[in-house]
């Protein structure tokens, strides 16, 4: 999994009809190399399955084990929100949340 | 999923039988990592299921979950266009679309 | 799908019993960021399933999917040539094969 | 498989049923091009299924496969930690560890 | 599948079950974009299903296709080696190999 934080959403009206009901988020992969906090890759559409909103640190899955939660079961989804971040510790430091 | 913009067709006539009469579109990933509208990554070709044109931008899904649309199944098809994008909101304001 | 342009082959004699039989070319991305045709990322080892030559642009699938051609079933295969590329269209425009 | 140091670890409430109980572990890619042992790759949170622990040098797989230990079992897990490394051996020479 | 070189390999004690008895590899990717054999890419650690010593030249396969050789089968494996590569033709000339 990676780690990301919610920069907004995504509608789309003409889609595939598993799409029905899904909510789209806009994701940045947020850490870095060194376990900073910061945006390290591309912008990503994440189906949401745990209730997250804009500006939350997020933790999510890509691939096939995308169709493994409730939401997005059977679905052509390849990237899905599973958790929200409420701690990330390094080094027995505690990494400030956006 | 990503987003990305349809910039042309790709015609096969040697092919793989599961492949006849699939529309293959050429994309180009189309989100920055700050969130911005703009080429991000190499041209893919993906499999239009949702009746996607050239200069639309569209959502797409990569990997084995390619194969979970009607339009794709059981097929060899690594990348699919599961949705037209409408609009796209970051940090509470619309990204002007292609 | 990316498109690739078939640079040359592999022989390998001690290997797995499942590919027997299998042609193994040497393909190279072939398309850049602005849909031009030109060599964008490291080789790959694809099976070939359409009788694809050396000089040829080919259209391959990679990951789970590429075990889905008559040729590569139940093989542990992780590209396939899937096409030969007749035309590419970008922008109302034909494209330039190598 | 890749290479990878444990550096921390990541606390969510508000997650998916099936990560209750699981270990979540922040882990960097740790091996470079010269198969020297450094930092080769962003931030990834892995389950541990080893009893892996901070400053560890670990083994870790991606993708469909990170479902195939009991931990993890249909759980909509991308990364796991298969192993906790004792040596690694480059060129006959032991390549020291973190 | 990638070619790669196998520099050496990783000794693991404490790890999943299924892992026990695998010989765990350490190979480069070793092509580059103009298909001459040199260093590409970060090391894996990859499961031996051929008989591949250090210094050989191989091919690989990655992601859920690595679990359908014999050695691998259902085992939380991401990367196996598939087979010793004999020769490499490109352009109709034979690339040295390591």
């Amino acid at each position: 999994m990676f780690i990301a934080k919610v920069i907004g959403n995504v509608v789309s009206t003409q889609k595939i009809e598993k799409f029905r009901g899904m909510k789209l988020l806009l994701i940045q992969p947020y850490i870095n190399k060194e376990g900073k906090l910061e945006i390290s890759g591309s912008s990503v559409v994440a189906v949401d399955s745990v209730g997250a909103g804009a500006g939350e640190c997020v933790l999510f899955t890509q691939g096939s084990s995308a169709r493994l939660t409730p939401t997005t079961k059977d679905a052509p989804v390849d990237a899905v929100i599973v958790g929200i971040v409420d701690t990330i510790e390094v080094g027995g430091a505690m990494v400030a949340k956006p």
